[in-house]
């Protein structure tokens, strides 16, 4: 089988939609999911809150949001523990569904209680027959081979560790996904997990904004953008002695910004417009020569 | 004679403190203003206020924080207006200060009010007899040669053009200072205007940090760090379209980090540690041939 990471365009796969948290009900991002999945006309959509400290009331929430975003037949079975996620009805809910949707909370719980179990096997078997599988905050960040969690100050002002991890696995170009990214001013955070895995890209997902990927092609959709971060071409940096971000010397980065209406090329990092440009060699415009 | 950008370390000047706003009475940033100003030994402060709103009340509150942080000799005269600016007995005091201090407040206003008059003349001369030249917030945000404000929403939630103008040009460079960096999430306004001025340099100065700055070597003092950008690989960007940041599009810019303890060199816009094993070139090692 091949890894993720070599996964070419000619594979049958399904869209992922990678929303960065903070997503409205009747917004861009969320409606892209439904819409994509059919949503509107009746295409079955199965959700899962487990990585919510609260998988019923997040389910409740999230029955009522997809709903307002057009959505008519929606099932959120509440799958908390992993003997949940080992149930072969829910399973069997998920090979029929045409959307998947991931919700937030803590990207870590929700990868050990799903990652590897029938539940976790029927996502990444539907994704590759064509399913649309939509995460938000924690549910997008956990779609990755490699996850990041933690590494800030967190809600109860306690600095927390940074984990970097196994996820879930469906999407491959050696992406990492960060969420909530203008919002949470996370860019050090992530230049941190990046300088210490240079060989990573970085996705930082602004709120209420979807990343659409489709094969090795993404797009941004709603209100804000995508910021790329690729750190092949670090020299230095003192990502393993420092604890905080703003303590991080490194050079260089580099960074991009994904606004709608441009396509970003997963495999070569780049704007795909400049993939192409290059592959066509477009001649120079120039005039030479004497006048008349 | 020679602009700041063509300077070299050879030539006589003196040292920059460039704080990123929201400084601290008793913090390094300040703390080594007044320390390299002789300020515990009497040595003369002179602060302007220009920048202001109001002008009085910041002078009284800076000659507090002044004196927490040390300073036993401190004078700040109300420069609100042109003439003020052209008054020589101000000039003079100017003159014989060991550190001129910038409030904060509009930097547009700032240079308006005092670039190319006699008292702005007069902290360009002390600046190049050795005095110690200390901006924060919009005080630093001017000493550059073409300066960043607005292009952002201000505190009425108003969306304020982007303004780039020319400033007082004491730091050469190319550079471009915004501060308050971290905390105001300004990464996109400095990524738009690096966009769009491809040639510049950004250095994004985190609050109550100074960034250090004796010839063309730049040292970071304080709580946060410096964000360095610079502009002149982008390819591709939409920069001149693009009304707010989250619609920018652009590929790639190298962003760099600046954390206490290690030196930026201006003129390269590389950490100079890098600079240095450049120039030097340590040998590979490594272990070659059979064992014994």
């Amino acid at each position: 089988m091949m890894a993720p990471s070599q996964r070419r365009a000619g594979d049958t796969c399904g869209t992922l939609v990678l929303i960065g948290g903070g997503c409205s009900a009747d917004g861009e991002a969320l409606g892209t999911f439904v819409e994509r999945s059919g949503g509107h006309e009746g295409g079955r959509i199965v959700g899962f809150t487990t990585a919510s400290s609260d998988p019923m009331g997040s389910a409740i929430a999230w029955r009522n949001d997809l709903k307002i975003a057009g959505a008519t037949n929606v099932e959120i079975p509440i799958v908390d523990r992993r003997d949940a996620a080992q149930d072969k009805r829910i399973a069997e809910l998920v090979a029929e569904a045409q959307g998947i949707f991931l919700g937030g909370g803590d990207q870590v719980h929700l990868v050990a209680t799903i990652g590897g179990s029938r539940v976790g096997n029927a996502i990444r078997d539907a994704y590759r027959r064509g399913a649309i599988v939509c995460g938000t905050s924690a549910g997008a960040a956990a779609l990755t081979e490699t996850i990041l969690a933690g590494g800030e100050v967190d809600e109860q002002g306690v600095n927390t560790d940074m984990h970097i991890g196994p996820g879930l696995g469906l999407l491959g170009f050696r992406a990492m996904i960060d969420t909530h990214f203008a919002e949470r001013r996370r860019l050090h955070r992530l230049f941190v997990a990046i300088a210490s895995n240079p060989d990573l890209m970085g996705l930082g997902i602004d709120e209420d904004t979807a990343l659409v990927v489709e094969g090795h092609l993404a797009e941004v959709v709603g209100k804000g953008g995508v910021t790329f971060v690729d750190g092949r071409g670090v020299r230095f940096d003192n990502a393993n002695e420092v604890t905080t971000g703003s303590r991080l010397t490194l050079s260089y980065l580099r960074v991009g910004l994904l606004g709608p209406g441009y396509q970003f090329n997963l495999r070569e990092r780049e704007l795909d417009c400049l993939v192409k440009s290059k592959q066509t060699r477009e001649p120079v415009a120039s005039v030479k020569g004497e006048g008349a």
